[in-house]
């Protein structure tokens, strides 16, 4: 790209959408030129502060606009991939959050699309831009832990989504565990080729009646013969609990949770600390903007991006053979893309 | 028992044999009277400052004797259950390092004969008298943590034993994993009703010639709901990894490893504390000692062993299943022990 | 202030006078119009990403201009007094970093100037706005931990300054421990009354040849009879070492170093966590920040500032009284401030 | 010594007196003969069990019995001197407790005694033999930090003692920091030649009456050039507080509090791990032993001893020292001995 700045579409105003744009806020070289929401009536303070310049109810205002380089696409899971469609045939530069689609016929041909148009395209795995996790990936890429051979990721949310979320989710695998899919193929640097996934609705017994889980332990086999374990919960009462540990023939790399302060307190009661910050605004906010600034680089300088739309098939694949492995109690092998490299 | 002292006959003067004769030497009222092995010309020096009586090569010196109120069996894992039963069948107490054998019938035919015969019989699953591992199954039965969710073990060697030894061993799971299916049972309370288990020889390829792995990760249900998970690795470099935690509704308890010191090195190279203790000799000798004091106490008070022969039956299923498991691919279901209490 | 933005000028373009323009430019509702510096021929291309508007060798520009609101003072310090007392008459709201100056005397007549014109004049104790010590701060203030009876700070530098800058630096005391001596006052909520100070150029020896020091032990002694002490080095190897604890009748409260990540590596040699964050500019850039925020807000909403003038006299007062302490080899009493507080 | 069993006397049956003849019981080669009290007659139950054969209410049974080899002197402390000089003149090696006494002068009266007599003697400064401690000497010997330029010890008791206690005990400074100059000196391994001491009765004012006080700072100067600090109180309601940090040109090595499990617990509350061990008992038991295990191998082997005369001397002169800055408001110099190793 010759011009310097780069002119963005934020297509879904929720609390993701909202996210992205307060952070692109204070980035350089960036101009949010117009955000698009179905309901926008409740936004007008939010726009206000928003930096933001156009509000529109009709994201074809964004699409059509040849202003506009690229879009954020932060709307329901259900429209990504028209979305993504249009945007490609019109040359949107595309970054996409997660899950791509709820199904692989649909994100394929959304994934043919950007193939022929060319354009970029980014899937939102925020965790990889973590601090954390990308150091304990160049602990693993570097050998420092020798071969790796278990991987253990635990992923606890605070507090559970309430029953209308969870019945558009696409599940727990699809909704929550599949940021755990993405790091486990992100930090092994290999494939994830079978999945055997067991859980219950412990935290509340009516997500079962919505077919849906909320706790989970999913037991992964790479391609590469490691072994790996996710566990989840929709509800833990101490805060957001992002663990993670690489443990391989040489040592193990492990990522604690992160605090809001450094202060322990001693007393009768016993020493105390602090908990695990609460939720992925706090967690994961440096990581959010970290994302959209390499988006943005991979557009100026005309570089593959650092989280690709296979990344996005793959987790999504292996969140359906995680749903498959729960219905039918046995484990389910992944199946692998084909896949060609678009830059 | 009226009289005050207790006098014992060892079985076995391997490692752990001679770990418990050691440990009896400080104990009050306890009297080693006999030490067996099959081996004996290589035990002169030990036996010299072991503070037991006579050392023989015929086990049948102990349980012919009629002074001996207790044995403690150490030999290996095939001779187990022959001797219990004859044992029984002499009135003597026993206690009998894990697994009772490798096989579910002939571990409920010397069941039967403990049973028959009314003496007291505990099993040697040491974790359970260490203290922290107390602790949270105390947490966990106070309801300290609410009801329990998740329950994950890490339980890994800090080196691999010989190949000759893991040929006669049982397999990973019946030599190593029996402790941690064990501590799933008792830190919750609860039967384990499936287990699922992936592995590999990721350490030692040579150990697949022999038909066992190295690595393995074994997900687990409850019967009370909860999910589980253990991870095992024969070679840990940096010790022996033994931790827990417990999740439930109101929080979480954890196991950290125990260390050698409580120092903290701060240099240009980073900060630095101690390894994980080397293996279970130093991490669980408290335990050893506790395991046997309160296989005394119940003999002296004629009470409820804290280990049952229940304890070894269940372990011994659930680490049958896990192999099954492994072998087939599949999750198998765990049988459960129609079990008559005994005293 | 009824407009909604504050202009700046910032005096002094050194590292500490670039940290605070750098920051500036983040900040909604602040501009900065003009830097100085008598020294501005290599500070071109710094410039041109800063975000300020002007740049010039003379500060009598800034103070000059009627539409600069409040001036930053960043300069060598033997020149603050001066600036302060033009400012003041200028009627610019002044931040000045610390020590004010080298003299009591100086000191207390730019005091005079800035309570005479009535401006606003912040001094930057920086630490004072870091979260983990407000923190602290807090659980004192309520009552937390009881009634204080001890305060134990730990501040050392990762490397030494160069021999120039220590012979212009006023001394390890008036430089380096006055951020520790507000702190013990800041925590404390009390005046500290007697100082005794220990130490000894022991990093680099040619740093008593200036009549410097570069190791140090502080005791102090509180107004509520509390007790104190400082420790101070130049050189940890392993990074910025600020930590604090404030121990009294019902608990302790301890902070701990910030590190760069929770990754922990365990392997044969040991297990490894990152160090303490290099140096000020990594550990308490939130703080910068955070402190000329509060600056702004106490101009906008003409409220008390959050630092004041007394603070900086104080510790000024506490580090001249180290320096007749270790060079007497006695205990020296602080001299306090009759203080008639300004808005 | 010739013969393998060493016979011990244990004058004075309080607090330490039943701990180190608790602890002898267990040992090899080692007979409790008689243990001596002015005060016997609630002693008869802990006798019953204690491995001891003879009590007695004087001590003279004791230094008289030409079959006993060795004794421990743990009476209170004005009796030390009177018993030392018997004892060396009957060719018993001494252990005794700390301090040797409350004057210079009976001290080195003591001291003149044993040189002559040419018996062992130990002085109980248990901490030495910590397994922490004793980590950070080596740290510091092997120069593993470099050259040592700070060292601060915390040392702070769970609950201060009665006002009875305080009345007799010698002081704060000889009492309880007494064990601090120890670990100053036998860390650093150089002799502390200035002191200046801050403190007063904050945990209880009433000691003040008495003319000691319960929480202290003291500064301390090294011969090597290196400074120092302890802080004391005599309730640390958290627990029994007892960290140490060595810090020098290479690193910094700190030992932090012993805890009674591994086990941290995670709830809405915070997360929670154990308090230090409650007190000396818990905290230094393994050290008990290993003083009293050295000193007997002193004795067998004819070995220097590990903590010697001089040790006991040099200590009490620091506390000396420490009470008359705190009196007199001063740094105080400590008078070195001129001392002739005894072996």
């Amino acid at each position: 790209m010759s011009k310097n700045e780069i002119i963005i579409g934020v297509i879904g105003a929720g609390r993701i959408g909202k996210l992205h744009v307060n952070n692109l806020k204070n980035l350089q070289n960036v101009r949010v030129k117009t955000v698009s929401d179905v309901f926008i009536d409740h936004l007008g303070e939010w726009f206000e502060t928003s930096g933001a310049e156009h509000l529109t109810k009709n994201y074809q205002d964004i699409i059509s606009d040849p202003e506009i380089d690229a879009i954020l696409i932060c709307s329901p899971t259900n429209t990504h991939t028209t979305i993504i469609k249009e945007a490609a045939a019109a040359g949107k530069h595309i970054f996409c959050e997660k899950p791509i689609s709820f199904s692989d016929e649909e994100t394929l041909e959304a994934f043919e699309a950007v193939k022929k148009s060319g354009v970029k395209f980014q899937i939102g795995f925020n965790r990889r831009y973590d601090h954390n996790f990308s150091k304990v990936k160049s602990l693993v890429e570097e050998k420092e832990i020798g071969d790796l051979h278990i991987l253990k990721i635990t992923s606890r949310d605070p507090a559970p989504p309430t029953l209308d979320y969870v019945s558009t989710s696409g599940g727990l695998f699809m909704d929550m565990t599949i940021h755990d899919f993405d790091m486990a193929r992100f930090i092994s640097g290999s494939e994830v080729v079978e999945v055997f996934a067991q859980g219950a609705a412990l935290v509340n017994p009516k997500v079962s009646e919505l077919g849906d889980i909320d706790t989970a332990i999913i037991s992964l086999k790479f391609a590469n013969g490691a072994v790996g374990v996710i566990d989840n919960s929709r509800q833990a009462v101490y805060g957001y609990d992002q663990r993670l540990e690489a443990f391989g023939t040489k040592g193990s790399a492990n990522v604690k949770n992160e605090t809001e302060s450094k202060v322990e307190f001693l007393s009768e009661a016993g020493v105390k600390e602090d908990k695990p910050l609460h939720f992925f605004l706090e967690r994961y906010n440096d990581a959010y903007i970290k994302e959209v600034k390499e988006f943005f680089k991979a557009i100026k300088n005309d570089e593959a991006v650092s989280c690709t739309f296979k990344d996005g098939i793959m987790a999504q694949r292996i969140a359906m053979a995680a749903k498959e492995s729960f219905d039918t109690g046995k484990p389910v092998q992944v199946e692998l893309l084909d896949y060609v490299s678009i830059k």
